[in-house]
C-alpha cells in the first residue's frame, strides 16, 4: 500500500450558477486542480455526485466529465453515497493510487441544483434516507434533522440557542472565503429570529443546497515532488456505515458510522482527537455538528454544544470547525461537499487560507451521508 | 499490487420481480455469494446500479444494501457508469483488494425496472447518453443503436439478417440457463419478423430491460484457499472511456473505449484475443456485438458478422459468445448486467455451466456504458 498525497486543488464558488451547466462547473474545478498540480495526464477520474440523474436527466457523469474536461479516454467512474458522495470519491481515488494501479488521479465532486425547482430538489435529496420507510412518509432531510434535534434537546437539556454558535462561527469564517455562498456574519439574535423549516430546525440551523464543484489531484507519495504542487499527505482514509433508517438505530443520537470511521482513521494515522488541529465536519444542520463532535471523541455525550459555547471552535480555539464557512456558509452542493472539505483542509495545511489561516499540522474532514448513515473520514498532514 | 480472486458468486433470476424490491434482490444475490464463498465478514461492499434514484426514489444504495443484507457497519459505496455500472463496481472491488486496504469485498449489481412504467424507464435509461445533445433531441438508447446499425449496414454492406446469428445464438444458450429471462430458442425467420423498435433495430436485435441482482465475493489471492470457494483468478481489470456523444467520435463505428480497455487487459494478462476461450460481451443490441468483436481484435473492421455467420460464436466454436444467454436472452438489468457477466464467466471457468459448458481456461467479459462511451474489461482464469 502506497502513501498518497494531494498535489493539486481546485474549486468553483459555491452558490447559484445559473449560466453554467454541471459539466462546465466540473471542468472548471478539474482544470484548476490540474494546473495547480502541474499535471497534464491522469490515470483515472472519480466523480462524486448525488442528484444529476433526477435534476438534470444526465447520468454517466464519469465519462461525460472526462470527455468535457479533455481527459481523453481515461478511466472514469461516478460514485454516489448521498451527501457523502464527494468524500467517497476521494476515498476511491485514494484506493486507486494506494493500490499501485493508478499513479495520478483526479477526483471531482459536483452538484447542480439550480436546474430544478426547490421542491423537486428537496424531494430528490430525501432519496438519501430509507425511501420506503422515511421519505415515503413525507420526511425530508430537514425533517429528519428536526427529529434528531428535538430528541437531542430533550435528552440533554439543550436549548435552540445552545446550537447557535455553530452557525455563527461558520458564517464568521465564510465571510472571508471568496468561494463561499454566504459571506455575511450573523448574530445569535439573527439565528434565533430565523423562520422555522422543520421545528426545531430553523433557517440558520440548516446549510443551503447550491451548485458547485471542487477537485483534487492525488498521486503516489514518491511522485508528489515531481509534480511541483505543494503536497499534503493523506494520513488516513476510512469509511463506515450505520443502519440507514433512523428508527433502526439503537441510539439515534449516537452517530455510529461517524464513530467507526473516525476510529479507523485515528488508528491508521496513529493519532487521536487531541492531535487534530482543525476539523471540517458535516454541519448540514447545527445538531449534526454537535453529534459529530461527540462521535469523534472531541466531546462527551450531550456536551458537543459546550465546546461551541466556550469559544473553542473558533479559528484560535482548541478545535477550529468549518474554517472556510462549512456547509452552513460556504454552502452544501450535495455531492461536491466532501471534496470541498478536502480542498479547504489542504488550503489550511498549505498555509493558503488567508484571513482564516489556522496554525495546525494535522486536520480532519468528515462527510456524512443521509442522516449520518454513511461517514467518510480523512486525516491530512502538512 | 496483490493478485485478486473471485471466491463466491450469487445471482437472482433476471426477469420481472413484481413481488421483490430492489433491496430484496440485492440481498438475495449477496447472501448467495457469501454462502458460496463460505465468507461471513467482508471489508467493503460495492454496489453497481444506474436508475434506482429515478425509478424508485431511492439512492444511497451502498448503505441501504449493506444494512439490509446484514453487513453491519461495513464500508459501502454505490457506483454508476450507465449500463457498465456493475462492471465498474467489480473494477473498484478489484482495486480495493489489490491495494491491500481491503481483504474481502462483496460486489453487487442490482436494478429494479418494474417499479416504473416502460416510458419512464426508457427516458431514464437515456441519461446514459449525452443528455443535452442526444436525449433532449428525443434519442433513446434503441434509437442511438439504430443510428449505429444503419451506418454499419451502409458502410460495410451488411444486411439485417447478417446480425441475426447473434440473437439466435444468445437465445439458444439462454434456453439452458435457469436464471435467464427468456428461455425459448428463436429462428432467423422469427428474428426477421420481429416488429421494429427503432429502424433498423427490431425487437430481436434488442436486449430486454428487466430486474435482477448478481454478486461476487473477491479476496486476495493468498487468502482464496482459506475461504473454501473454488477460486477464479482475475488476470486483468481495465477500463477506458470515449467521447460521450456519438457525433463527437471521429469514427462512430469503432468502439475506441472497448479497444483501449481490451488492449490494457490483454497487456495485463499477457495474452491476446487468440488465447481467450469465451467472451461475454455487451450484446444490448446485435450491432454492438459485432462492433465489440471488431474493437477487441476478434474480427477485422466490418467483419464482425462473419464470425457469427460461420458458426464460430457457438459453444463449440472458435469464440463462444453470450454463453449463458447474454444480455439478449438472460436479460439486461442495466446496472446489474456487468456483474452477471462476471458470475457467468466464473460459472464457466468453475465447470458449473451445465448444458452450456465451454471448454476454456481463459475468458473475457466486457461491459459497455451508453453507446459504448465506457468500457470495462475483465479477463478471468480458471
Amino acid at each position: 500500500m502506497r502513501q498518497v498525497s494531494i498535489v493539486g486543488i481546485g474549486q468553483t464558488k459555491a452558490g447559484e450558477h445559473w449560466e453554467r451547466s454541471l459539466r462546465d462547473l466540473a471542468s472548471d474545478a478539474i482544470l484548476a486542480a490540474l494546473k495547480d498540480a502541474h499535471a497534464e495526464k491522469v490515470d483515472a477520474l472519480y466523480v462524486g455526485n448525488m442528484l444529476s440523474g433526477e435534476l438534470t436527466a444526465q447520468q454517466h457523469l464519469g465519462t461525460l466529465i472526462a470527455d468535457w474536461a479533455g481527459l481523453g479516454g481515461v478511466e472514469a467512474i461516478r460514485v454516489e453515497a448521498a451527501d457523502a458522495s464527494g468524500a467517497a470519491a476521494v476515498r476511491l481515488g485514494y484506493l486507486g493510487v494506494a493500490s499501485g494501479v493508478q499513479d495520478v488521479v483526479v477526483v471531482c465532486g459536483v452538484e447542480k441544483t439550480t436546474d430544478a425547482d426547490a421542491e423537486t430538489t428537496t424531494a430528490a435529496w430525501s432519496a438519501g434516507t430509507d425511501a420506503e420507510y422515511e421519505a415515503f412518509q413525507g420526511l425530508t432531510m430537514p425533517a429528519m434533522a428536526g427529529l434528531l434535534m428535538r430528541r437531542y434537546m430533550q435528552e440533554f437539556g439543550v436549548g435552540r440557542e445552545d446550537l447557535a454558535p455553530f452557525a455563527v462561527n461558520a458564517h464568521k469564517n465564510g465571510a472571508n472565503n471568496p468561494n463561499a455562498m454566504f459571506r455575511s456574519t450573523i448574530s445569535v439574535e439573527t439565528f434565533m429570529k430565523g423562520g422555522m423549516l422543520a421545528d426545531p430546525i430553523g433557517m440558520f440551523d440548516a446549510a443551503p443546497l447550491c451548485d458547485g464543484a471542487a477537485a483534487v489531484v492525488l498521486c503516489a507519495g514518491e511522485r508528489a515532488r515531481d509534480l511541483g504542487g505543494r503536497p499534503v499527505r493523506i494520513l488516513a482514509s476510512a469509511m463506515a456505515t450505520d443502519r440507514l433508517a433512523l428508527h433502526s438505530r439503537r441510539d439515534p443520537l449516537f452517530l455510529h458510522a461517524a464513530y467507526l470511521s473516525a476510529l479507523k482513521a485515528y488508528e491508521q494515522a496513529g493519532v487521536g482527537p487531541r492531535e487534530i488541529g482543525l476539523f471540517e465536519l458535516h454541519d448540514a444542520f447545527t445538531v449534526m455538528a454537535a453529534l459529530s463532535l461527540e462521535a469523534c471523541g472531541f466531546a462527551d455525550r450531550g456536551q458537543g454544544t459546550r465546546l461551541a459555547k466556550d469559544g473553542e471552535i473558533g479559528l484560535q480555539g482548541r478545535i477550529p470547525l468549518s474554517s472556510m464557512g462549512g456547509l452552513k456558509a460556504r454552502g452544501h452542493p450535495i455531492g461536491a461537499t466532501g471534496v470541498y472539505q478536502i480542498v479547504e483542509l489542504a488550503q489550511q495545511l498549505r498555509g493558503e487560507a488567508g484571513a482564516n489561516q489556522v496554525q495546525a499540522h494535522l486536520g480532519m474532514a468528515q462527510s456524512l451521508g443521509g442522516s449520518g448513515a454513511t461517514a467518510v473520514t480523512h486525516i491530512l498532514g502538512a
